[in-house]
């Protein structure tokens, strides 16, 4: 199953009043930030999920995610908006404050195991006993399309651009971004060295299971890409990896040179740029996505390393 | 003197190349923030400073400001970008990581005396000297233009608006956007309750000298509004003032809500919308000059106050 302009564009249609058109700025000629780290609930997440609500006709138990970060706040953020019930399924680890933020959006916070892999078990439990919709983090038809939305917003904003940069976790958003594009660009699709889902998958011919380690793990850290972004973008994308050191880098030089306050998965695609794991040509037009915020500003010194 | 529509379209398109042209978002239907907190070296001053140094033909001494802040900052980035030599002299009291900056920027710092009264004869002593072009913090017309740049870009970015909200200092930016807008949309001044250069002076018929204390004293603390402002905004503007406290809250809210991180003084004009010191009509449209993020994220906690 692949996700295709056609699904972008339903979905663009589908959740328009309800996301930010959030703002492009070009920091040097040629060289553009689309700031999706400014949406609603602090990344490009609650574009799927409100694609994927609008799409359904959630039953009184609502809808349901398995999610300790970004997706279970969008996730939480776009039912509020609906007045649908959420459940939002997490693991132990997840930290106090992102509970307590989750909560603060209306959702319901069941702590479902260990693990994520156990919260998203328990969660499919769930979800068969009540019938409440679930939203997967990416692999999902309706979730990738609406992040996909970025990219004909990014186009209608900047006007052509040769290459998108974006980060890699699951690859809902690349996928999206992709089949948004439609060839009208071309994609660097950025990972952490420590993550490389997309890579060892276009490596071996179809998703793996990869360990995860690093700064990108919270928000980048699913231990495999889906079948639907592999499906979508494997023989259409150019895939690097970046240094924890880069990414950290790229985030520190993005507040320090914009204001821009990003957690680590959010300058990971920047830092694709900086370290030079992507060098583009000479004029060429290049868009970065800055993907998310939900990061602890404490941790952004005023003080560059 | 008074700044004039005319001198604030001159400077808009002396300074186009060279500063940003910042993002506006619609937080709500009719509620527009205007994020001059993304401009370069962090606030708008670099607007004025442009234009009053592409204005001039500096010497080989260069230029000279008196600033500890913002506009010190905004002379460095000016002066470098033109290949100017600049040289800001700065009180005693100014925090070494602002000193860094400056010299990071390439400019001569100065400790100009106790406090910055003295920083800022010790300057005017020395250009008399060098013959240097003296860049004042807001009471010059070519500053108070360029300031007022913010203006028609806001309208051509939104269309027609009904109310611009500012905060006020020494008064260079209200008395720019006053200009700017030449009545197509009122302008509400907002100063910190702690600081009422602008409220005082209105009282009084002119500009007094006041006390300043409270948070927003480092970038709003000028103990007096400037000739030109007073002159080219009185009767034109409403003039509010805020709680320390309700500043403090903005500042959060806008981080917490839209992950705009910024200095007290670029949340004081929000919170006199959040704190009721100005209510717009039903239907208003309202665009608020989000104007400095130059501060320590680390005081961006992650719990709200
Ligand atoms: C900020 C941020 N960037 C990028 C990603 C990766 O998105 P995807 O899993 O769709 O590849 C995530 C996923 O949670 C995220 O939160
Ligand atoms: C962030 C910020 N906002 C507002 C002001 C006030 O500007 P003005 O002195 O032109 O009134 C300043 C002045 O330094 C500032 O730095």
């Amino acid at each position: 199953m692949t996700v295709t302009r056609a699904d972008v564009a339903r979905a663009a249609d589908r959740i328009g009043g309800y996301v930010l058109r959030t703002p492009v700025i070009e920091v040097e000629p040629g060289r553009w930030l689309k700031l999706e780290c400014l949406q609603h609930a602090g990344s490009f997440k609650v574009r799927g999920a409100f694609n994927r609500l609008l799409g359904a006709t959630p039953p009184a138990a609502g809808v349901l995610a398995a999610s300790g970060g970004n997706h279970g706040l969008a996730v939480a953020f776009a039912a509020r908006r609906l007045g649908v019930r959420a459940e939002i399924f997490v693991p132990e680890v997840c930290a106090p404050v992102k509970i307590a933020g989750l909560r603060a959006l209306g959702a319901e916070v069941v702590i479902g195991g260990a693990i994520y892999q156990e919260a998203l078990e328990a969660s499919g439990k769930r979800a068969a006993e009540t019938g409440a919709v679930e939203i997967h983090a990416y692999d999902q038809l309706d979730v990738a399309a609406g992040q996909g939305t970025v990219a004909p917003e990014l186009l209608e904003q900047v006007g052509q651009v040769d290459t998108v940069v974006v980060a890699v976790g699951g690859g809902g958003l690349v996928a999206g971004i992709v089949a948004g594009l439609d060839g009208r660009a071309q994609v660097v699709a950025v990972e952490p060295e420590r993550i490389p889902t997309l890579h060892r998958a276009l490596a071996a011919g179809g998703p793996v299971r990869v360990e995860v380690s690093g700064v990108g793990a919270d928000a980048l850290g699913a231990s495999m890409l889906g079948r639907i972004a592999y499906e979508t973008v494997a023989g259409r994308v150019t895939s690097v990896l970046v240094s924890d050191d880069a990414i950290v880098e790229a985030r520190h030089a993005l507040w320090h040179d914009h204001r821009i306050a990003v957690e680590h998965a959010g300058a990971a695609a920047l830092a694709a740029l900086r370290a030079g794991a992507y060098t583009p040509a000479p004029g060429e037009r290049v868009a970065v996505i800055v993907c998310g915020s939900n990061t602890d500003p404490a941790t952004l010194a005023v003080t560059r390393r």
